[in-house]
């Protein structure tokens, strides 16, 4: 209940004047502290930075009423358990990536990095726009999670392979590391997915345990040194036309929130998203012309490659939609939406990029 | 520092306990009531809508203690007069685009817009990670604002004509209503650019005054009806690949403010661009669909007219940088940002879209 002027009338002269100035503070400035948990090293500084740079503007923007503390990944959580972290309230926020999660719940990829989906852009305007924020929130919500969009790489490189891939039979037994979807299409072509931590790839891929690995992309791929070890850099990106990181919130930590900070939080966030996927787009195109100056050789998958990995994708999110109804209603929307954004942007934005690239710079 | 019990009772006077509880309120959430005015109209609402969403959010944020009211074009300041206003200090703000005043200072269009330019995603790399903000702040310096990406239209078509254009001759004479730049472009092939005012643009077309026009992209050209008086609809958008939208800020109000709100508004202004890019990515991709089917014709510009708009553009910019030592600065880091950038996308997200939309839906 609001501390009014009539409320406290009765508690006397300095009570009268206290209550004129200080309950706007009290109840909706009070002091709150908070850990966010991110599922990236600091090592991948863009990623992750956007985890601190959300809880600087946040504080600036509360006077250093509400504040984050921002942890990396295994400082206090394991990375890939942020998302439980965050359920179970162990921190009251957390920064991650779905695709992280798909054994939870396959439906959490629509969150992002459907390989063959949606850019940024497109991804955004099916959340914000489209019916995403509604699906996404609904799947979010039986993990206890609040989740809203704070950051974005970008579309991200096909990957990195010790031996050229000419046809589709050159996939064939190929040991890859390549997390969530990109690993059930790789499957689907006969290869043979892995999951290797970040800081053991490299060593795996020297000694031949592993043919191939994606990462992310130049910027954050440079730091491993693949090049040295698997000199060709494969594009175009279509396992990951872009990759969301969410802000993810506990349920009953966003509800105790007054109002004026969950609109913190909602803003802060789209701040940093527009903060890292302008990062990462700078940083990656000086990075890819170190990588190629430094024995990375870039190469282009064939057309029939491509295809046989949209044909998979489909399969595989035929497969899924017939495992789950959410999976499937969702589906059924995002590639309604996606046809149509795919549609316009192949004769828009893309075409326009397109034929400026091709008059030379 | 906040009120506690303990350090109210330990002073016990009226007079001294306002002191301590009143300074945070009285400092940092002082009520401001600032005036915005947009150079857009409330028929854009997308374009428009950025304005009334940013001074929501913000009204959120600090409880309704700094509000910001909305005006649209001409309800207390003409469409192309709001950075003079802002500059006057007539209003504290304004929303609206560099390209209306290339008059004042060419240098200013570098803030977006430039024909084989940057995409959105390169603007802001570019601004953000880049020499951007650096050279757009030294412009808008010289206009007493200060000024944050609050927007932006994505790529907008090339536009519409009365006639196909089948080859670079078919441009000469032609009578177009193209702002700007993009202006300047068409003059150099034997256009004749026109100012007309939204409002008078489709009557111009009806009546043979005017030969085309450009205007947004679907959603927005839609409204005016376009397609029934110049059918001819054309891609590639090479003229403006994005278009931002800037929060322009009277240097005085900005100092003013406490940090606080001035933190608020660097956030709300990446909120509000997050929103209208996504906005207008949902909305164009359905009302491309819908003008198609209502009779425009889609067109596409052959190589030989793209290649001679862009040799056009370097020339026009070449021009400008001979005639100020501010533009030919910026022009060389752009220049170089461009390049780096084009190299980049080129191979990456635009090559990862392109595979993927061949792929079919």
């Amino acid at each position: 209940m609001a501390v009014t002027r009539r409320t406290f009338a009765g508690v006397g002269v300095a009570g009268a004047a206290v209550a004129i100035a200080s309950p706007a503070v009290a109840q909706s400035a009070p002091q709150v502290k908070w850990r966010l948990a991110s599922s990236f090293p600091k090592s991948l500084d863009t990623i992750w930075g956007a985890s601190p740079s959300l809880a600087k503007i946040v504080n600036e923007m509360s006077e250093g009423r509400f504040n984050i503390e921002t942890f990396s990944a295994g400082e206090i959580v394991p990375g890939l358990q942020v998302l439980d972290a965050v359920t179970a309230g162990t921190v009251e926020c957390g920064s991650s990536y779905a695709g992280y999660y798909v054994g939870k719940n396959p439906s959490i990829i629509f969150d992002g990095s459907l390989p063959f989906g949606l850019t940024p852009r497109q991804q955004y305007a099916w959340h914000y726009f489209g019916n995403g924020k509604k699906f996404i929130d609904e799947v979010y919500d039986g993990f206890n999670v609040i989740n809203i969009p704070m950051g974005n790489t970008g579309g991200q490189m096909f990957g990195w392979f010790r031996k050229e891939l000419k046809t589709v039979q050159d996939i064939q037994g190929l040991k890859m590391r390549v997390a969530g979807f990109g690993g059930r299409l790789m499957a689907k072509l006969g290869a043979i997915p892995q999951q290797i931590a970040g800081g053991d790839v490299y060593a795996a891929l020297e000694k031949g345990t592993i043919d191939a690995t994606e990462w992310v992309g130049p910027y954050d791929d440079e730091k491993l040194g693949f090049q040295k070890v698997a000199k060709y850099y494969y594009i175009p990106g279509v396992l990951e036309l872009e990759a969301n990181v969410g802000l993810y919130i506990n349920k009953s930590a966003w509800a105790a929130l007054p109002p004026n900070y969950q609109a913190m939080l909602r803003a802060a966030a789209s701040y940093t998203l527009v903060e890292m996927q302008a990062s990462y787009d700078q940083k990656n195109a000086k990075a890819i012309a170190r990588l190629v100056a430094n024995g990375a050789q870039l190469s282009v998958l064939s057309p029939e490659i491509v295809k046989s990995l949209r044909v998979a994708l489909e399969a595989v999110l035929d497969e899924e939609a017939a495992k789950s109804e959410q999976f499937k209603r969702i589906l059924e929307d995002w590639r309604a939406f996606r046809a149509e954004q795919h549609r316009w942007f192949a004769l828009a934005d893309t075409r326009a990029e397109q034929a400026t690239y091709t008059t030379g710079n």
